[in-house]
C-alpha cells in the first residue's frame, strides 16, 4: 500500500493554490465507489469554494482558520432526502424516518468522506476534518440550505500543505486492537500504553499551559468537557429529529 | 491516486487462504494513522480470525456465508472504556457518557475502518461491509465481551478474492455532489438520475423477483422495511444507552 497511510498528518495550513476541478471530480468520484449500504447512496457532498460561503460557514467551525483559508471544503451528509423522493415518484412508500436510517446513512457517508481524504493524500493533498459539523449542525443546515431528511456528519477542509507540521503520536497498537475477546486494561496496562504519550515534551507543555496536573485533565476540564459535550448532544439530537428522523 | 479507488467492489467470495498476519498488522498500523477527535483514538477493533469465533457470531450476522469463509473478519467499535479508565487513573473525571460522545467515538473508529479497507484494496484483498453490525450489536457484544463504554458500529470481511462480480452501478455524480448550497431535486430531475439504474437488466430482474413493480418498492417493501428499520432503531439505542451513553 502507498506510504502516505503510514507518513500523513492532519493539514490546517494551506498553499495559496486552488484545487483544479478535474482533480477534485476524481476524487468525489473515487468516494461514490466507497461501499454504501445496499447500493442507496444515502448521502450527500457539499462542495464550497466560494469565499463568501466559507465566511458564513466559518461560526459554524468556531471561526478555526482553516475554513476561509483552505480552497475546498467539503460537508458530507447523511441523506435520504433524494431516496425518499424517488421512492415517492415511484409508488413506494419510504420508511426511513428513525434512527437506525439516520445512522445508516451517516456511516454511508463518512466511508465516503474518508475515502475521499484518502485518495487526496494519496495526490499530496492535506485535509483536515472539523469536528464542528456535529455541534454546530443547525447553522450548517441554514447555510447549506439542507432540507428535511439531509443531516452533517463530518466537514473536511482540504488544500495543498503550507507546511508539515510533525506527525502526531499515536498509542501502541494494543491500545486499539483485540484479537477474538476485547481484553479489557489492568491499571498497570494503562500506564504502560500511555507512558510514552505522557512523557512527551508537547504533553508536558500542553500540561503546563492549561494549569492541570495530568494529560487526561487537560482532556476532561479544557478540550472536551461534560457540560459541552450534553449540550452539543442535545443540540444534535434535537437536529436529527428536527431533520426527520424520529425517536 | 491508484486505480484500486475506481475499480474496487465489494468481494462477498474468498480465496481459501490467509491473510499474512505482518500483512494484517500492517493494514492495522495504517488504520491507526486515520483522523482522530483530539488524537483521543476512542475506538476499538477486534479482530476475529478463530472458527469457532465466527461460528459464535454468524447468528448476529444473520449467518451471511462471509463471516464463516472470510479469514479475517474487523468489527469496528466506538471505544470510551480505555479513554475514561487512563482518566480515573489519572484523577480526570470524564463526562463522555452522551449521546456526542458516542457519535464522535463512531465517526473514529469509521475513519480507522474506511482506511483500513482502502489500504486492504490497494493490496488486492477484497472487504465486505456488514450492516448487521449495528442491527445485532447486543449479541456482537456479548460474544465478543465488550465492556460498557464499547458499541460496535460496523463490521468488514476481509479475504482474497475468489471472483471478481460486475462492478455496480453508481448513480451520477450530480445526484450526490452539490456545489455551494444544496440544490433540491425536482421530479423530472429524481427521473433523469434514476434513470438509467432503473433500466438495468439487474434491477428489472431484481423487481420481477420479488414480485414488485418499481424498483423503489424493492427497497422500501422487501429490502429495507419500515418495520424492520424501526425495530433495529430501537434495539440500536437500546444498546448504545445499555453500554453507557444516556440520553
Amino acid at each position: 500500500m502507498n506510504s502516505t497511510y503510514f507518513t500523513r498528518r492532519t493539514i490546517r495550513k494551506y498553499a495559496q493554490r486552488d484545487i483544479d476541478s478535474d482533480l477534485l471530480e476524481r476524487l468525489l468520484t473515487a468516494g461514490t465507489r466507497a461501499s454504501t449500504t445496499g447500493n442507496m447512496q444515502i448521502y450527500s457532498i457539499i462542495v464550497t469554494r466560494d469565499q463568501e460561503m466559507k465566511k458564513r460557514l466559518a461560526p459554524a467551525h468556531f471561526n478555526q482558520p482553516m475554513v476561509t483559508e483552505a480552497p475546498v471544503m467539503l460537508t458530507f451528509c447523511a441523506d435520504f432526502n433524494r431516496f425518499n423522493l424517488w421512492c415517492r415518484q415511484r409508488e413506494a412508500e419510504p420508511g426511513y424516518d428513525n434512527f437506525m436510517s439516520f445512522m445508516t446513512a451517516a456511516i454511508d457517508s463518512l466511508l465516503a468522506a474518508q475515502t475521499i481524504c484518502n485518495a487526496a493524500e494519496e495526490e499530496g493533498l492535506g485535509i483536515c476534518y472539523l469536528g464542528t459539523a456535529t455541534y454546530n449542525a443547525d447553522r450548517i443546515i441554514e447555510v447549506l440550505e439542507l432540507p428535511l431528511g439531509v443531516v452533517p456528519v463530518a466537514t473536511v477542509t482540504l488544500g495543498w500543505p503550507a507546511q508539515v507540521p510533525e506527525q502526531p503520536d499515536r498509542l501502541p497498537l494494543e491500545a486499539v486492537v483485540h484479537y477474538e475477546k476485547y481484553h479489557d486494561f489492568t491499571p498497570d496496562l494503562i500506564d504502560s500504553l500511555y507512558r510514552e504519550k505522557e512523557a512527551r515534551t508537547d504533553s508536558q507543555q500542553f500540561i503546563a499551559a492549561n494549569g492541570k496536573e495530568t494529560l487526561a485533565q487537560v482532556f476532561t476540564d479544557v478540550r472536551y468537557k461534560k457540560a459541552d459535550n450534553e449540550y452539543f448532544s442535545g443540540k444534535f439530537l434535537e437536529v436529527i429529529r428536527r431533520q426527520g428522523f424520529t425517536f
